[in-house]
């Protein structure tokens, strides 16, 4: 069987940061590769692979510092943009980790001083935000955390953490804002560790907050990998729980520093599980990719690595309908007893009491029981390979 | 300054499992070199060296499949060892590990009897653990997890999941047992991915339950550091949502096989920040080693291993408050703004409409500033040395 | 395109160890879920398989501590079912590490007398190693390593082993064996790190041996992703210095425990580029599958999971070949440069004092050249997924 | 018994690079938090803390495409720096990382004018590093690698590295130069992977040169950490093989991006470990800190965190030597059968068939020997911690 893979277009909700397009392929021990990409470019070579949407730091958008005229220049450009392409702007972000004011961190800084200005920072950019119609806003604090276990005091980090997304949620409801925010985890660099390090993490400090329900994820593979995490489970208790507001997909080789690889790099395997999740888990927000063209390629190589994102997702997504079509799939998935999983351990009103009075069952019968593994797997890996059909 | 390290002693509530001393040191690729220990003789040596408290699974103490005759004469015998003693049972838990009827799991098993065996057997090993007077209950779900993507549906797994912490929580509370739960959370080993694979992901799943207040975790260093995270944050993480309800102290080089080394062994500094975070943190709840003395070790090195795990922990908890009585160590904290931090961003009343009103600072000069970061770990390396006094 | 995936033959030269499909599924935290597998069968069920080859460590076939009758005996019955199999001894190796006696290494022992007990114990099964045809000893040192720092003075521990290489390379040339040794590297587990970690660190000690032309490697896919390395890449180098005398294949996700997933499971992208680097490199030695069908399965997802290693190994083998011929890669391989890859640097008899005379290039046009690395491995990953044609 | 720490002096020979001391602290989500540094300043302080040697990368002394009469200003005003300073240039090295024109690799770059033009660099450098008194050319090959399969054919890689370094070996002996090269591994970043990952894969490359007595390794402790191997047996395997040529020391905090802490912070145990194989093992180059002050730091940290290693060598050193000399510890070594390591297995002239003629000794009662090994490193750990005495 021969799978056809259609062509991305708008309806599929793909998505691309300014940052990740527009990267210039500065690493730690190389200077950029590539100019600094016209954001109305970006719009235009976006749109032309079918994308659907756009996201942006402030500062990608808008150089650090510009005066305001500056500012509402870029601004009124970049609408038109927008305007002229269709795209739609589905998240916004805040830069708090470029400058080196936030050398320490921004919401979380030691610096009182510099936790006022990284607030101020990103209320002004939720009002840009919410002007330009995102409806999610991502949180991503890579500087929020320490390379030394004294130079940040862990509870009372998390205090100014729980402050700041408190005082923003206030924010955004005072102003009547669309806008709920989406916590992008990370477990280092550039910090050494950063706080809310995995998915399970921002999910437990979220139920602290005064507004939980304003507050979700936004889990990225290559994050959740980088802790050697099976990233689809991540996805799945973030909707399991609800809160599954935004994704971030890109690919990665393990515990290693963040490589951002196009998405189907990296963990193949892992990839077409995640995709499972979300189809399956009736994911429909924006298909956001969270990658960077390797350095060494030049324009041509950003837009054919912008394109494959997109038709690795759309493989993928094919992949896994005809995976879970699959008669012999479902067999082996009652083999391997998937339906029984989905049923209640107790019946209903049997309580403790009920169970209580269960005759326990044969324990070797039931240790013997077959399970079907290897080949459901196999299934899957061969739906993968593209063998079945 | 030569510190000077106490032995341990019942008040410092150091406890073993029977299951840490007791290993017989079979490994996925060798056999026992050690003879099963008899439960009495552990409480007997454990008590030698200073230990406060014993845990135990279900069937460390009383064989799989025992009759309830050889069970009640097993409990009698070691209720006598406790009373000679004077051991205290901390904790109890259940294996749900090692039995072939669990091989795809135990609460979460896709088996719904094996789901039901299994509740059984916690709730029978609660009530031995009420009887013997434990305070926490530790669900340690090592076989709840897959190492294929199919073959656990996760959303369905987390419901099964927090249907048995449901039952179980109305079993304590109708039962009246003074048991809390402590969900001890680990990555992966004996399965390829396990459920809830960090204290994040367990919090985060805590908050989902009928009773969460009756539920927290019991983190192990090692487990943490497996997936490349720093365990002190996420110890601190736990005590900063009040879920510090036990601890396993250990020792693991990252990324690898669970080691379970001795308390100390391992990563030093990571044991430092630990109990760093421990005793500032004030948890006081019983210091518990999750270790395994080292495959070729006899008896001896058994007794050894044991009793250096106290001695590290009350040799760092020496180090860790002088640490923090230094007043040069204090003058790089204020140096390196901690004290800042402690401080709320915003003044009392103040609110977002009072920060839009704040005057911007001078950003350069405020990333310019000193945070001594270096001095103060340096500080803290010296006292971890014993070089300074 | 569909690819036509041929089913397995002898010709494949595919070969399984008794310790893999009769693994009974012992973990550090579980009991057996499957019976002990008589040889025969195994060898029975290979062939209907399609196998080529088996392999055997001295304990998998005789127990140990077999009298010389009852072994003669499974010597005899083995022949038997090899001869009406037709299936061929690829390789043996020694158990040095299931039984306490080795628990600090076996030709690493800190005990002379170890050492030489471990010397014995291979040489008689070289004996029967030749007896029975095979060509390639095979070396995993999986004891010899250690926990501790002082525990193992590895100058010393490389001295024997060194010495043990020599005097069993005099046993295999002066009794005239036509049988090769193959190291088989491993960073850790179950020691805590253990000597020569990974190819590299093998090659390595291979050149200061006496008959380095009699020791190569045996890298296996796992054991070099367990830590962090690119597998294809360190059987480049074994190919390229000539040493790859065997193969192990298997599965694995990254640094964690030794999962010994099936081939395939896993990295997927790895294991096609390992199957390129074999095929691209002329290896034509058996192909070995050093997995474990995983512990919840029973006897029938054994021979699953056996099946489905040769089965992918035969599907990666045809997409690396339709990768490697695809005009439209090898476009895209000639844009990224490779044939200029395998240019000498230096015109013949240039020499540094002729590239001195050589006029600089203009630095900044050769840094803009287009590399088309993303086109390149998008097409590889077009091919993996089986949806170019 | 509190250990004397003296302070650094010429006599222990400690070495700094000016890319350390001079990081300007840009890291892939940040920008510089500190200015560029004058060399000159860079050696008077350095000088003052009691550095005895210098290192530098052609680039960081000189900027890239400075004209000759820059240049030749710029190593006049160097010259007077290290006489009027009186420290030594240890060693020297080549920047073939940070221009684009690299970005695919140096000496392997697919581009021949690339390679060519990479190694007149390093020739050009060469000349410097013999006229400034180096005794050492470090080789690090951070772009020597791929992110994708196909983007690096590892065989025809060797074969150009293999080339490069035969010419440069050629340049060496033809210019008289007293240099020898060594090889610094790593295992990935800035690439995914990179070309001889770790030490071992060195040294084996090693072995194929031409001259392979001019060649060695130049381990970095994080490097190898980054690959979740033990540093220290790196070291040793290299000392082991003749090939310790010189040594990069800092920390780390395992399998994650380069971290390059100040020597002591990161796995301070390991660190530990270190210092006892190059004390032990005899090693007497220079001790080199590769490591980088964190981002937060102003100059003030810069010097302090400098300071910090050599005194953290100093203070590991005493302790080194401490533990090798505690009668205690020597008896548990003895217990541990260290000694006995140290004979070699058989008898002089006893060979294979003498051994065959040793009665084998009870296998039960050997299993059952004492092997002291939480004793011996709990031993090293109090060492470690300063509490013995």
């Amino acid at each position: 069987m021969t799978i056809q893979i259609p062509s991305p277009t708008p309806a599929d909700k793909f998505s691309f940061g300014l940052w990740t397009v527009g990267w210039q392929a500065r690493d730690p021990f190389g200077d950029a590769t590539r100019a600094p990409m016209d954001p109305v470019y970006a719009l235009e070579r976006l749109a032309a692979i079918g994308a659907y949407g756009v996201n942006f730091h402030d500062d990608d958008l808008i150089p650090f510092g510009a005066d305001d005229a500056v500012r509402d220049g870029i601004i009124e450009r970049f609408k038109k943009g927008l305007a002229d392409t269709g795209l739609v702007v589905t998240t916004a972000t805040t830069n708090l980790f470029t400058h080196p004011v936030f050398k320490d961190g921004g919401l979380t800084s030691n610096s009182r001083d510099v936790r006022r200005y990284a607030l101020r920072k990103v209320m002004r950019n939720l009002d840009l935000a919410a002007e330009l119609g995102a409806k999610v806003y991502v949180m991503w604090g890579g500087r929020e955390g320490a390379e030394y276990g004294a130079a940040k005091d862990v509870p009372a980090a998390l205090d100014r953490y729980q402050e700041a997304f408190n005082v923003l949620g206030d924010y955004v409801v005072d102003r009547g804002y669309d806008l709920k925010f989406a916590i992008e985890p990370k477990p280092n660099e550039p910090r050494g560790d950063i706080l809310l390090p995995t998915v399970g993490h921002a999910l437990a400090f979220i139920e602290t907050l005064d507004r939980p329900e304003l507050v979700g994820v936004n889990p990225e593979i290559g994050h959740e990998e980088m802790a050697g995490l099976n990233a689809a489970a991540g996805y799945a208790q973030a909707l399991w729980q609800g809160k599954l507001f935004h994704i971030d997909l890109n690919g990665q080789n393990g515990p290693k520093y963040d490589q951002d690889l196009r998405f189907g790099a990296g963990n193949v395997r892992g990839a077409f599980w995640v995709v499972d999740t979300l189809v399956t888990g009736g994911y429909d927000g924006p298909v956001h990719f969270d990658y960077k063209p390797v350095r060494p390629e030049t324009d041509a190589g950003v837009w054919v690595s912008a394109k494959a994102c997109m038709d690795n997702y759309l493989i993928l997504r094919e992949k896994v309908k005809a995976f879970r079509a699959d008669p012999e799939v479902q067999a082996a998935l009652a083999e391997a007893g998937l339906p029984d999983l989905a049923v209640p351990t107790l019946e209903a009103e049997e309580g403790w009491r009920g169970l209580l009075e269960w005759e326990l069952p044969d324990v070797d019968a039931l240790a013997a029981r077959e399970v079907a593994m290897e080949k459901l797997d196999q299934l899957a890996l061969e739906h993968l390979y593209g063998v079945r059909g």
